[in-house]
C-alpha cells in the first residue's frame, strides 16, 4: 500500500484527473465507485453547478472523493468556501500558488494536494504545506509548465526533492505507462484524456471522436507566451501557429484565444474552431469504455507488465 | 534474455547511444568491456580518423559494440565504406532515412538499427529491413523529431507498430528509468547524456561541468525550423531564441549557428558561444564516473526499482 493509497484512503493507486468540461459529478463518482479516486474539476463551475455537483456526487457514492481548483479560476474564492461547505475531505489545486488556500483548507481538515511541473515548485508545495504533490509532464493534456519536463524526468527529480508522496501525471493511459510510472518512484498515477475518452465523461461526442481519431503527432504544447496549454491540431490551433511563427505579441494572442474556447471545443463539441485539450496519449486511446473499466483494465495490464520484469 | 541482448550478444540490455564529440573508442569500448553495447559516434569524424577509431576499437575490446552513422552526414557513403571495411558487426543509423543504406549494411552481415522519433517512421524502418529501432522520446539531448513525443507516451506507441524489437532513448540516466523504459515495452534502454558524462567521454571537461550544473529547465529543444536539437540555454541559445520569438527566417537561423558549433561547444570547451548538446536528464546528474561503474549501478538500480513493485 503505497501513502497516496493511506492518505485517500483508496483500493488503487489511481487518480482521475480534474478536467474542464469533462469531469463533473457522473465521472468523478464512477471512478470513486471503481475503487480510484474520482476529482470534480470545478475549472469551469459557476458557484451555484459546483454547488449541485457536489450535492449530487455524495448521492452517487460513499467513496472517497475530490474536487480539483485552478487557483486564477476568477470565482476561486467563492468556489473554496462552496467545497469547504459541502464536506469535501480532499481538494487538489493547480495552475496557481500552493500558499493561496492550503492554509484555510488544511485548517478545516481537507487533505490538500497541488500540482507541479518542476521539481523547484514541488519544493514550494512542500514549505506550504500541502500533504502531497501530482507533478505532471510535457506530455499531458490542458495547461502545463514552461520548461517543458517530460514525466519520465520529472518524477525522479520530484521524488528527490521532497518527502512527501508523488502522484505522476501525464503520459499514462495504459497498464504499462501506469508501471513505469511507479517505477519512477512515484505512489499513484492521474489520469486525464483516458477518462475524458469514458462513457461517464460529460465531453461532446465530437471531442470523444477526435480524441479517437488523433495520432501520435496530433497534439501540441502552444500558447507558450500566455499560459501554455496541450491541444488538437485543428483550426483554432493553426491560427495560433501561424501568429505564433511570426512572433506575434501576447495581445494578439489573446485576440485570437477569446473566450470560452475549451467550452466552444469540449462541451460544445466544434472541434475546428475550439480549443480541444487533449494529452499525447490519446494516440494510443481506442475506445469509450466505462470509466470503471478503464480502472479495471489499468490493473489487469500493469499487474501483468510487472510480472514480466526480469532481473539482469 | 531479451531480443536486443540476443541480437548484438550483450550481457545487460544497455546501449551507448553514439554522441557527437563524446563517444570515441575509448568510452565505447569501455562500455562494450562492461557487458553493455558501446557505440562509436561517426558523425563528426572524418574518414581518417574514423579509420583510426575503428583500428583502436579492435584493440581495446573483443566484446560487441557497434558505429552510430547519422545519414546527413558530409561523409556518409565513404564512413558507410570504411565501417564494412573495418569488420563492425553493428551500425545504428540515425538522422535520414533508413532506406539509405539498410540494403548494403546488411548484404555485408551487419546488424542494422535505426533511431526514430515517431511510430509512423518506425513502421518505415520494418519496412527497409532494419533489425531493431531505436524510439528516441523529445526529451533526449541532441537532435530530436518535430512532433515532440516523449519515450513514455512513444514506446508503448512504436511497441504495438512494429514487431521488431524497440530500444528506448530519451530521459534515462538512473536504474528507475531503465525500469520504466522496460515497463512500457522497450527491450533495451540507450543512454547518450549518462555516458557522456563519464571518465572516458571525450568531451571537455567544462561541457562536463556545464552537464553537472544544469538544472531541470537547463535545456531547450530548439532549431524547429531547421532540424530541431536539445541544448544547454546559454548564450547561442539565447540568439536563437530572440531570433525565433520575432519569427526570424531559415537564413537567419543558419546564419547564427555557423558552422562547427557542437565541435566548439562539446569538444573544445566553449559553453557559453557553442552548441552544448545536452538531454533534459542532466539535471539528474551529479556525478563523473567510469563508463564500467554507470553500467554497474544502472543495473543494480533496476533490479533494487523492479523489486520493489507490487501487484494491486
Amino acid at each position: 500500500m503505497t501513502r497516496i493509497m493511506e492518505l485517500f484512503q483508496i483500493k488503487y493507486p489511481i487518480i482521475q484527473g480534474g478536467m474542464i468540461w469533462c469531469s463533473g459529478a457522473k465521472l468523478a463518482a464512477a471512478v470513486s465507485n471503481a475503487g480510484a479516486l474520482g476529482l470534480i474539476g470545478a475549472s469551469s463551475m459557476k458557484p451555484p453547478l459546483l454547488t449541485s455537483q457536489l450535492n449530487k456526487m455524495k448521492d452517487l457514492t460513499d467513496k472517497p472523493w475530490g474536487v480539483n481548483l485552478p487557483v486564477f479560476s476568477q470565482y476561486a474564492d467563492e468556489q473554496v468556501k462552496i467545497i469547504m461547505d459541502s464536506g469535501a475531505k480532499i481538494v487538489f489545486t493547480s495552475a496557481g500558488s500552493p500558499k493561496t488556500y492550503t492554509k484555510i483548507l488544511k485548517a478545516n481538515g481537507i487533505k490538500v494536494v497541488h500540482v507541479v511541473p518542476s521539481p523547484e515548485l514541488a519544493v514550494k508545495c512542500e514549505l506550504a504545506g500541502v500533504d502531497a504533490i501530482v507533478a505532471e509532464g510535457f506530455e499531458a493534456g490542458g495547461h502545463n509548465g514552461i520548461d517543458e519536463i517530460t514525466t519520465m524526468v520529472l518524477i525522479p527529480q520530484v521524488v528527490k526533492a521532497v518527502s512527501i508522496p508523488i502522484i505522476a501525471a501525464g503520459g499514462i493511459a495504459l497498464g504499462r505507462q501506469m508501471a513505469a510510472a511507479m517505477s519512477l518512484g512515484a505512489e499513484a498515477v492521474q489520469l486525464g484524456t483516458r477518462f475524458a475518452a469514458t462513457k461517464e465523461s460529460a465531453a461532446h461526442d465530437n471531442y470523444k471522436d477526435a480524441l479517437l481519431k488523433a495520432k501520435s503527432g496530433s497534439t501540441r504544447l502552444m500558447m507558450k507566451k500566455l499560459l501554455p496549454v496541450r491541444i488538437l491540431k485543428n483550426k483554432f490551433y493553426e491560427q495560433i501557429e501561424t501568429c505564433e511563427q511570426r512572433g506575434c505579441s501576447k495581445e494578439e494572442l489573446s485576440e485570437i484565444m477569446g473566450k470560452n474556447r475549451a467550452m466552444q471545443g469540449i462541451f460544445e463539441g466544434d472541434v475546428v474552431n475550439g480549443k480541444v485539450e487533449l494529452g499525447q496519449v490519446s494516440a494510443s486511446i481506442e475506445d469509450i469504455p466505462s470509466a470503471g473499466e478503464v480502472v479495471a483494465l489499468l490493473i489487469k495490464e500493469y499487474n501483468q507488465t510487472i510480472t514480466q520484469l526480469t532481473k539482469y
